[in-house]
């Protein structure tokens, strides 16, 4: 008999609503995640089994993997993993994963995964490592093995050759425009970002708008950046659970030390409801550029290119002096 | 004196390295989610003091924020909210948050925020309930509140009016065209998305992925999807810890009851390298859309435009006909 | 043989950085979650391995816990557990938890947990069902585990009985007084921190209640400090999604090398329940301060003020030698 210490795991986890969409089904995504947290459990204890120079199993390949019955929250996700073929320098693990009904007993298989790793030395991560070879318990497993093993190596080389396409081009290539930093992400909003009433928190919000300005200050200037101020932002328009939330940030000033970038949430309620997208909130943020010291560094220039964003930063400009006039006010009258 | 119970609150919460960015400073998001988490509590606990109509009070205003000192990991964030004004149907909440070294003692003020709640109705959502009044120490206190009460009201019915600006148009606002559907989202990699050797788990780019394609489904057809499948992903490019992320999303194809989604992940290395956004994966995944019975419901068909959505839409029906016939062909070999 | 697709059950999972300390010591609230979840997840199959009414398995009691070694950052988590006791209302099950250090093989008890479960209805949770009874090996396991049935509902009785104390703000502290470590949080339990039944999972209380522990031991001590042991803790009321918890913890005692810390959880349904403030969990955590190198430190001793404060101490003190005797006597018999 084989070792299942070594080549097999089992792992299980109840399904919560953060794990799923809003009619209750847990997200492919989700499982697709413990799938992968068994495989690189199993192939990184399975390369450490003999003495040698330590190392962590990296993903390589995934197969097609097919969904075979929905999961749903309350269930317990059972993945079970075991490793099925070794080549000198990779890993075949196939995960199991299995719904459970605890108050049922009802068991449904769900997925059956094939996924392969290559171990990657802790110390030196662009050296390829050895696999220690499993036994098997007849010759056919190994030559079917063997045979999955090159079909899958020559898709790999295949895709590495293909061509990279490009969904959202960068909209302005050249550094410190405008639609250089530019940046957007979506959101689904989930059971956890809600309050009670099933609408998003405000801080939820915020934070994702954050999110986004630091991600467009950072690329703008290429550093470490944090925030350093706010503007008052309105909440006009609930948004509610379910809503897909497009948040999106675009630098608007520069000062010698500062950005500041204006951000946007959109909501989409875009299922069970006839409403269309709209705003919902809009901010200004101010973000600094700090050296591995913690000392502010100089912003680059914004570089601004049509008439909107020229009337942008000089709006930009006049929010920057007025804040700087108070401030100097506060400071004067604090010294008084 | 006050009764404390009721209208302050405090409390602290030690930060952990996904809170803050890979220099070690606390996110500003991560700040201003605590700030509103404490003002939701006081305000909604204020709101129910009196016997009445059960309520939550929801977020109608931030004041303008100064992020005054940075926070890092392993500091205790110690909020503190006190309700300062109220108003008939609203709540005006200062929050203060301190650092706390809790290794040398030291203590910084990193922000005063000042936020407006409205408590709305548990059984009616539209329904603004009146707020129970606090008590003043001195005049002077609720004359200073009046005066910020009136002076944010005009701010909020200003921004109001004031016209919405688009970062990203939606390509095609056509429903059922390539361009209506696609989207992208971008991710800062955070220390808990990586292995030991600060590369991204492939189940975390898989979740992400899966979650663009889940929105990229549902805006397409507008009803409750579930992942069926998801092709062989290769992953040739490792991403490092505190890389962007770009995850995008297009539909490729449709069939009477299946969508078919490419999925694209681009890494950004953007502070601390030299190198360019590179492409590191891409897969197809295919959803099938939901009745809320569980049943499957037809989809929509892609309204294909240009000379290469026709051409992927082809290339997706290849591979949609080609799974179909290795299916049959194991359900007649399973027959046998 | 017992069949154990039914009494056991293991799990496993990854350390992440989040899950720990900066000093990369994994939590021990994070640790005890774990545990709980194991637990709920066998007790509810178990308890619904008979066709009848349908049930979740609540959280009644955890007995003494030590953490017997530290676990780390990129280490695996195994917890399996078994059902050793079932009496008419109540499953006992054993939980432990080895720490496995995936790269070198070296794996470590951490912990060994005992816990209570009681089935609760899934239509009517006021309604206690009926435990199916589990099948022993020998006559001596059913009798021991009916010894330690009673001993616990006895305990279970009497800390219900316990009054509730409450822990009051101090203005301006001095170092090594109650007052000067003493911490609270607030958390507003969301849907991912229920069971089916939409009460809070013991295990989410659990990690909260660590949390807190944990700031006031680094507030007093200033080190790096680690989980030792938490005594018995008496799950009484149940707390239920929409609450707000307050979860706070002031310093009882301190020995040459720990400290012990109550930790006391008050549950605010402060929407849509009449229902008062109370006292859902209380408990008591034990913690040992490290140095740089994990070496145990001599912890400054806690100064007392109060009357009230100095009775705590001396309680604390007569359950710290309690245990110490306990402990020597176990290591005598094992010497024998």
């Amino acid at each position: 008999g084989r070792d299942c210490e070594l080549s097999c795991a089992s792992f299980g986890r109840i399904m919560r609503p953060d794990d799923a969409n809003i009619a209750g089904n847990v997200h492919g995504g989700t499982i697709l995640k413990m799938i992968e947290e068994a495989g690189a459990i199993i192939s990184t204890r399975h390369c450490n089994s003999q003495a040698g120079e330590p190392c962590v199993a990296a993903l390589a390949r995934v197969e097609r993997t097919d969904f075979l019955s929905p999961m749903c929250i309350g269930e317990v996700a059972n993945v079970s993993a075991e490793i099925t073929y070794t080549s000198r320098h990779s890993v075949e693990v196939q995960v199991n994963v299995m719904s459970e009904n605890i108050l049922t007993g009802a068991k449904k298989v769900t997925n059956k995964a094939t996924l392969w790793y290559v171990p990657l030395s802790l110390k030196n991560v662009n050296k390829v490592l050895e696999v220690p070879p499993i036994q098997y318990a007849r010759k056919e497993q190994e030559d079917e093995g063997k045979k999955r093993y090159e079909e899958q190596k020559l898709d790999r080389l295949e895709t590495k050759q293909r061509n990279g396409d490009v969904i959202l081009p960068v909209i302005n290539p050249e550094p410190h425009t405008v639609g250089y930093s530019q940046s957007s992400l979506i959101h689904l909003v989930g059971p956890s970002d809600c309050t009670l009433l099933g609408f998003v928190h405000g801080g939820v919000t915020m934070k994702l708008m954050d999110e986004v300005a630091g991600i467009v200050a950072a690329r703008h200037c290429k550093t470490n950046i944090v925030t350093a101020s706010v503007d008052a932002i309105n909440f006009h328009e609930k948004i509610k659970k379910g809503c897909v939330i497009t948040v999106s940030g675009r630098m608007t000033f520069t000062s010698n030390k500062s950005m500041e970038i204006e951000v946007f949430v959109d909501a989409d309620p875009f299922v069970d409801e006839p409403r269309e997208r709209y705003r919902a909130v809009s901010a200004f943020f101010t973000y600094v550029s700090l050296s591995k010291e913690g000392k502010p560094l100089p912003v680059p220039q914004l570089l601004t290119e049509t008439e909107d964003e020229k009337r942008r930063f000089e709006e930009g400009k006049g929010r920057y002096l007025q804040t700087k006039a108070k401030r100097q006010a506060q400071m004067q009258q604090a010294a008084q």
